[in-house]
């Protein structure tokens, strides 16, 4: 209304700026980008929504928004072994400020061309504030979360916890000083998809995943998908410094059920462990997969131990 | 929250159950969808957001919902003349109501069947009700909207302004009989994607696209891309009867300026219009292109007619 961009100015002026990357036939623009898919593997894809309010506080910086947005999409391909391609972004806005989406187009287009990432398409659409991005990748040698066995070792790509510690500093209910600040919320707004750590492990691993909902349950979706079981030992498990602050119980807690690391979690058939362990990764052995249908059972020091959180739930 | 189905149980019961159909490899439940790309030709994709109390009432039937949220997405995909193969569904729900979620999800499905589109991943959030889809399709013969020339002659595919009259009765600002009310629904939420015309017109056409936001805004657009401008005579029209039944002017306003139709407006060079004619299209032939940049200008029984409205404003 009045002065304000409508959607075919936002397009033009703020993201078909977008450099127009590999297998980009047509971009921004049509009624349909045209692409051109490698000629051998197969295209992976993913979709995440981040909702005001819900995922975000609705007065966060929106550069950060946008890189936690493609970030965390990105973290699906790099789960898959996937090399990032093409994305789409749906933007809905209560309102078109010019400033919010410079900042926002910036963000975003920075992220994307960190990630080699080209924006293909979308919509702008007036509404409560969110973000839908689709990314779709290309993998010649996919890791997926059901392929994995009895006797498998379980790993963790690096520390967990951090985004959880950092959530009430990014909500803005917990003061701490600039530097911590600082540290929450880049944990938080900015995870790092974990492309080399995929790439290492792809002929390696038996499964895969990112951990976005919590370890516990997203091993737990690996223990289902494979249909198998897992006893892990929770002293083994790398907790990030942010998470360490905390006492030992909460930050435990945090790692085990907090979500939005996007570490991978992954398993390794017995035989190829010395394999693993040749590459020299930063990765850490936290258990192993058994049969039967138990779940996954956490240890520590020896004793069980049961979780006070078990994952995010959406609704 | 409660006894509410959680997000991997509203993905596991309500569209887990999606047939899995061409190129999928691996369909929803992990972190990617793995997909076979066709050997030769691009794939297209486009990405459309409907936003409730923006693009439909909150309290509407949600299968049509459904059905109007594929349909606008496919009928990108017919506009480019790309055969759909896959889409994903960002679905973004203030609580989740099992009945709501059985009905919005048997819609999609079975508009997914009709059009022969697999649904091969997603997401769903907690929030302001709105559904954002993104299809993938494939094309061996693109239909681009910038390859449009002088001389050119501009055709629309079938009646337009139905979808604009119908939108008070679907807002339930205007009462009427059954018989109109189930028309002014199938207008509104069941538009058409004109996959069999752009397959006839591929050949032949310059540039084409679909009606989305009015002839007159999506007309522009072909010129805006092709650097030409258009003349275009309104008693040539083919206008609705949802529309016919209001005072001439209006409808004309309705035909020309009111979105959401999704037939296609598309350009043939007039040394192919004979070939045109000969496949027998139930097409109407509006006007010219013609050279400089004036823009869409339109005439009515020889006299020039200002629209009263030029096409949706999405902000």
């Amino acid at each position: 209304m009045g002065t304000a961009p409508g959607e075919f100015e936002i397009i033009r002026d703020f993201f078909a700026s977008a450099p127009v990357g590999e297998g980009v036939a047509l971009g921004i623009g049509d009624d349909c980008a045209l692409l051109q898919a490698p000629a051998s593997g197969q295209l992976a894809t993913s979709m995440d929504t981040l909702v005001a309010g819900r995922h975000f506080p609705a007065d966060a910086d929106p550069a950060a928004i946008a890189a936690r947005a493609l970030r965390v999409n990105l973290s699906d391909l790099a789960a898959m072994n996937a090399r990032p391609l093409w994305f789409t972004l749906a933007l809905t806005l209560p309102d078109s400020d010019a400033v919010w989406l410079r900042k926002f187009a910036d963000g975003l287009l920075q992220t994307a061309a960190q990630f080699g990432v080209s924006l293909v398409g979308g919509d702008t659409t007036a509404g409560p504030l969110s973000i839908t991005i689709q990314v779709i990748g290309h993998t010649e040698s996919p890791l997926r979360r059901d392929r994995a066995g009895p006797g498998d070792h379980v790993y963790v790509s690096g520390p967990l916890g951090a985004a959880a510690a950092a959530l009430p500093v990014v909500l803005g209910e917990q003061r701490v000083n600039a530097d911590v600040q600082l540290q929450c919320e880049r944990a938080f707004y900015y995870p790092e998809p974990q492309f080399p750590v995929a790439a290492a492990i792809a002929e390696l691993a038996s499964a895969a995943l990112d951990i976005s909902d919590g370890l516990l349950a997203d091993l737990g979706h690996i223990c289902e998908s494979s249909g198998v079981s897992a006893d892990i030992h929770l002293e083994r498990l790398a907790v990030s410094p942010l998470a360490q602050t905390l006492a030992a119980e909460k930050a435990m807690a945090l790692a085990t059920g907090g979500g939005d690391d996007y570490q991978l979690c992954f398993t390794v058939p017995q035989q190829r462990v010395a394999d693993l362990d040749q590459l020299g990764l930063k990765v850490t052995a936290i258990g192993t997969l058994i049969e039967g249908s138990t779940g996954v059972r956490c240890w520590h020091n020896g004793n069980p131990w049961s979780p006070a959180v078990t994952g995010y739930q959406h609704f």
